[in-house]
């Protein structure tokens, strides 16, 4: 049998991790012989949820090529995918983001406007009368809880909520003192160097088809903490500014105790920056009350800034 | 409430026509305000179809705008949908065909590979515990008959059969009695024009994103019938190619009886059609035994050739 891969985005998030072993193991459950994969190194907070409910981290995978079948969770537009994804055969997406898909074939693709990959899986569950596990409706769990910010990113929706109660019962977790715990565990970032904190969570995007932009974010309870390493944060940013050909490259350092982010933003677009959150860059950074959401609050309106 | 509306590609076949009725039906009996809109003329077909279920064809529509919140139905891609498109907020999209779509916001997006969307949009009735009305169930069953030519097509799955048989229940439809009046009804040509011919069902592609390329099918119980007109249809097509700057133009006869097409392919890239099909074009025309479908059995072979 045809066997297929399922992998979320490069730097997984908790929902890219989740949602690849989630959905392998419903497929299976349907009859398919389905793998999850991950493209990058797990998280902290990742790790403190795979941990908590014993589960293993999916294997690594760098690349793919024109023999391997694949499911895209949690992502679909290639630069955040896979190297070669445009050479694979793509046969299902299930994602929550913004799209730029493009396929020669017919295929299955599910995505909806809610806060997390794993709601919408959870869904597929039910339509397909498949049992969760504990074990990974409480992995599942920890995505809602990592993409919503414990419900507080604008991004979260009811079916959010609703779904994660249910995935609460099934793995008898509570939902508020795991969460909590699980996001201060991905809140720790003394151990890790400039470079790698502008790692953790990035994501590469084509503005507007033009302007090559990376987009990083860290979760922190203290801004000022992040902060401090600004001068070395900076030196890190325009190296890839130049070793990547980047025409903007933004760092977001999120404050998820009080909902808000500073931002330290380099490159030759940083206009576009300005305009998009009326905001002036003093010494190229800026504080944005209320933005805690890449996807819902910083994606949109710089698209916007540049159409 | 926000007005939605729902709609599928230009040159509208049955699917498009049906799935924009049932799907403003779902979403109304869903508490949305939605209306179902048509991007052009109904086929003969089609008129078949919503006189024998007593269904009123909905509203021409030929452009939107930034005001318009809209749902697409059995299509994605721009050139195929309404003008200004790309202004307009989308909010949903139901579709069985490849993709190529960009937006700036997350959306519901439901896609499978199956022959029909009436027979996704079936599915989201039953996923929504929404009572199909019997004439809504008859316009759904035509549409699956014809784009898989009751069945017959590659492009038909064992859902779409499984679908059809529910609805011909629910509408009280006998399937292949019904079905062969409704096809025959959409191969009379006589009355048509060769202009009109060649966009009756036609749909505009950029292969491999340089080949502006159209495509246009007609059903027909006899082949020769419509090659008698070869002449006048070659200088149409030619035409078409400097008015709309056609790389390449192909017109495909199908015979609904016995499973093959004719093809005549006119444009300077005419070559990616004999790659496509090994075949050797005399006269501009080759027989393609065994092709009914644009969709499965035209584009990805041309879009492998360009590649």
């Amino acid at each position: 049998m045809e066997k297929l891969l399922v992998f979320g985005h490069k730097n997984p998030d908790t929902d890219s991790i989740a949602s690849s072993i989630a959905m392998a193991y419903l497929q299976n459950k349907l009859g398919e012989n389905v793998e999850p994969r991950r493209l990058g190194n797990i998280s902290k907070e990742t790790e403190y949820a795979l941990n908590h409910f014993k589960i293993g981290a999916p294997e690594l995978l760098t690349s793919v090529s024109e023999d391997d079948c694949v499911i895209l969770v949690d992502h679909n537009e290639a630069p955040q995918s896979a190297d070669n994804i445009e050479k694979a055969h793509i046969r299902m997406v299930v994602d929550h983001h913004t799209m730029n898909f493009k396929t020669s074939e017919p295929l299955y693709y599910h995505a909806e406007p809610v806060g997390c990959t794993c709601t919408i899986i959870y869904k597929l569950f039910e339509e397909n009368n498949v049992v969760i596990p504990s074990d990974v409706a409480g992995l599942m769990l920890s995505a809602i809880i990592s993409d919503t910010l414990l419900f507080k990113s604008p991004t979260c929706t009811d079916l959010d909520i609703n779904v994660a109660e249910k995935l609460s019962k099934i793995s008898n977790t509570d939902i508020n003192s795991y969460g909590l715990e699980m996001l201060k565990a991905g809140t720790d970032l003394s151990s890790f160097s400039e470079k790698e904190l502008l790692n953790l969570d990035s994501k590469l995007f084509d503005l507007g088809d033009k302007i090559k932009t990376k987009i990083s974010q860290v979760n922190t309870a203290d801004i000022n903490d992040v902060m401090s390493r600004k001068a070395k944060l900076e030196e890190v940013i325009s190296n890839e500014i130049s070793e990547m050909d980047l025409g903007l490259n933004i760092f977001l350092i999120t404050d998820i105790i009080n909902s808000n982010s500073q931002i330290i933003a380099l490159g030759s677009s940083t206009d576009l920056v300005e305009k998009a959150f009326s905001v002036k860059l003093e010494n190229n950074t800026a504080f944005l009350p209320g933005v805690v959401s890449r996807k819902k609050q910083v994606i949109p309106v710089l698209t916007a800034a540049i159409n």
